[in-house]
């Protein structure tokens, strides 16, 4: 099963060329739905320096094409996001949180969200954890990185522990619990990554033991 | 000191207010310069879907201000960059190549540079490698990631071997070399990222293990 956790394992598909290009969509996006900034590579029809068209093209010196203004010249790069989540833990349970929002509204997560400008992954999962449950935590291992190429997306999850046991539900989340291993509603995981992060944390803690888990997933269809 | 080895340190600095419009840079690139595209927060003044102004402003349901499309609403969203490397060894002996263009030229690395859109981090530390250096490698474990907040970056660096002993110097390198341990130019390393994976590699070496490593650097006035 892919994304099935496994200690260490490291993707070696050298030599996969990257087509961007062939796989564009476009990316009007809504206010709100910051998810898309990043599931799709972006088409760009003007520079935002200068406001002219801009054309795909190679750049001297590089092998990719980017979005290269006509008229100024800047080149426009456009590269994969970091997601950053932690495992939050009470006592014996994980803290859970059902999306209200797309992509996976309905569906169970755990806290996580895009690594901003200026900001430590750990300041990221922190301050997720707060905005999409109310929970503060203490922050602690490295858990897991997760390749998510067709999003051009890397995740990186954490552990954590709740400081005090309260937890809410912010504006991206319908609800939020704690679940006992047993209780882990498997079917209703959002996404791959997420699934992966609950495994290795599961399997780590039978085994008394914090390992990295570094892994590649695959689309899924819904 | 800031960057030195220590196995799995997290930082732990919740609550820090990222404010990167008052530390906006300007971006016009030149070509071949790609270290640019995340060293600066960038500013734009108009959009990329509609050729109409932007503003910077908070969107609904965000609290961080972004760039939004006066005229389409378009919001377009800024994020840190993956830089992903390795450190390849033959036999007892380590790859380092002198950079060939700015920021650092003339100072020693180990083969990285910037994830790819539709790219795993193996295909990318895989890839940097052979056009940096020239050399074919077999990937081995993640070996540490190192946040770099202030030039909005995360550092991944893995372990590797060279599958043949064979190396040369790619566009951005001047020259390649096989060092000793007690050989590193140490005082002539081009990044604090790259001196941690360094001193992390060779503490991991001599203790006959391979941990993953966490920390974060500070911005250095060279």
């Amino acid at each position: 099963m892919a994304g099935r956790c496994r200690g260490g394992g490291t993707g070696r598909r050298a030599g996969f060329k990257i087509r961007f290009w062939q796989q564009s969509e476009s990316s009007s996006l809504s206010p709100g739905t910051n998810i898309q900034q990043a599931i799709s590579v972006r088409t760009m029809n003007f520079c935002s320096h200068c406001g002219q068209a801009v054309s795909l093209k190679i750049p001297p010196g590089d092998n990719l094409p980017r979005f290269v203004c006509d008229d100024c010249g800047t080149i426009h790069y456009q590269n994969p996001n970091m997601v950053v989540g932690c495992v939050p833990v009470w006592r014996d349970r994980v803290l859970l949180c059902k999306r209200a929002i797309e992509p996976r509204s309905g569906y169970w997560t755990i806290p996580a969200g895009f690594l901003e400008n200026r900001e430590t992954l750990e300041q990221a999962a922190t301050r997720e954890t707060y905005e999409e449950a109310i929970a503060k935590i203490d922050l602690g291992s490295l858990l897991a990185v997760v390749n998510v190429p067709h999003a051009s997306q890397v995740h990186i999850m954490y552990r954590a522990e709740l400081v005090d046991g309260k937890f809410g539900a912010g504006l991206e989340t319908l609800e939020t619990g704690l679940f006992l291993e047993q209780d882990i509603p498997w079917s209703l995981i959002a996404f791959p990554s997420v699934r992966f992060a609950l495994e290795c944390f599961f399997a780590d803690r039978h085994d008394g033991r914090q390992e990295v888990h570094v892994t590649a997933v695959e689309r899924i269809k819904y």
